[in-house]
């Protein structure tokens, strides 16, 4: 699959907030898996699914794995661009990818996965319609 | 009734967080209203009243009104003392003040009323046994 | 001047985020200053003016005066419009109020004071080009 | 040196706040990363350093590496105990791993690597007297 089909791959523009920005006067290195997130959510909706729906319906994403390489400080009032990729999923399992950029600068890294539960918090089985091949 | 009675007045400490602070250096001015929480929460349990659980049991408090005064800032690591405080009580409302200080000196003051509200998000009486003598 | 003038007042689209929201299932009270600060941040961009190159220049704004009325819930991924006014001035004071809609329905008001101070935190008058109105 | 040295590892307790937990009813997976510091913030005290002076001085510490696993939710007001240990460090760079769990079952673990900055947020020497063994 090509990394621009839409249901694997997306682009999202986040603004710096004040204060997602510490002392230092850079982005807190916490902000960064909330910005994940929302590309995670952007590229769901992308796809056609809202994760609202999704959750009032019972179907739960939880983040289980979650890395993070910071190489460049992210700064108030930045545009930034988040890249989130689909990179691989089981049963119950979604992995992605995240590049954060500014201009053309990567400023960090990361991946994730996420497995399926239900609303009683067991794991169940990705809803066929979500499309995910398992990898 | 005494403003020090356990039941309607308390004092707790907070810590200020790195992430709290902004790149001003201060505690930015929307983690106020998090440690006004803390306090409604510590003065609820020292009265024996876990407010977890009583949202467990379908008794939600939300915040409708909520004012703040900043006089002087947090900064990062200081050691605050927060007194919160019931100034007062209706069917399904409670009153709140704050004030929070370093050392003697007063930073903040504020005032906050909630609701209380069913699971459904229907305003309902304030069970009697939290005790809330109305005003 | 009419509220429609660009340098006071504006409108902004503000998406709920997931971590904005609490186990009540709804937005918690404490995001909203958050959201007002985004408002104040692009009424002044819509004016010419970044502030994060006010801050550079040693022209800081400090909240000393915040209140809010919640009326009704904001929720996940809610598509919200933030309107702010700027709704008076004085020799380093600016007056900000705030309307939070989803739809049309009217979910919060607010109003803020901020005060303008130097890199040492000491008051200082408003720079001319912010063309401040006293009122 | 021991683990147990204590200016190598130390435990601190945290109360889960409201605000930290989402619609799941669950800490957000983005609270972890604020207890992590809290953690390496008392560890340094206990060894009796302070960040807060640390950085007046001009060092110091960011983030450049973090990874997180998710194992069993932590809920709203839960008492946690987070151990932190430092597991490594360099010229410029402190390598840490940490251990969050309640009544003694382990909810999430994880690791970081923070690197020594100047004001000018360039790479410098981890200061003499904070006692660092090259590892």
């Amino acid at each position: 699959m090509s990394p621009t089909d839409s249901s694997t791959a997306n682009r999202i523009e986040i603004r710096v907030r004040y204060p997602e920005c510490d002392p230092m006067g850079v982005a807190h290195h916490a902000a960064y898996p909330v910005w994940f997130e929302m590309g995670r959510t952007e590229l769901l909706r992308q796809s056609g699914v809202s994760y609202r729906q999704l959750e009032a319906d019972g179907v739960l994403f939880a983040v289980v794995d979650l890395t993070l390489r910071y190489r460049s400080p992210a700064r108030y009032d930045d545009l930034l661009t988040l890249e989130t990729r689909n990179t691989g999923s089981g049963r119950a399992r979604i992995d992605h990818a995240y590049e954060l950029s500014r201009d053309g600068l990567v400023l960090a890294t990361g991946t994730s996965t996420v497995v399926c539960l239900d609303k009683q918090g067991r794991p169940r089985p990705i809803p066929e319609f979500l499309g995910m091949v398992e990898s």
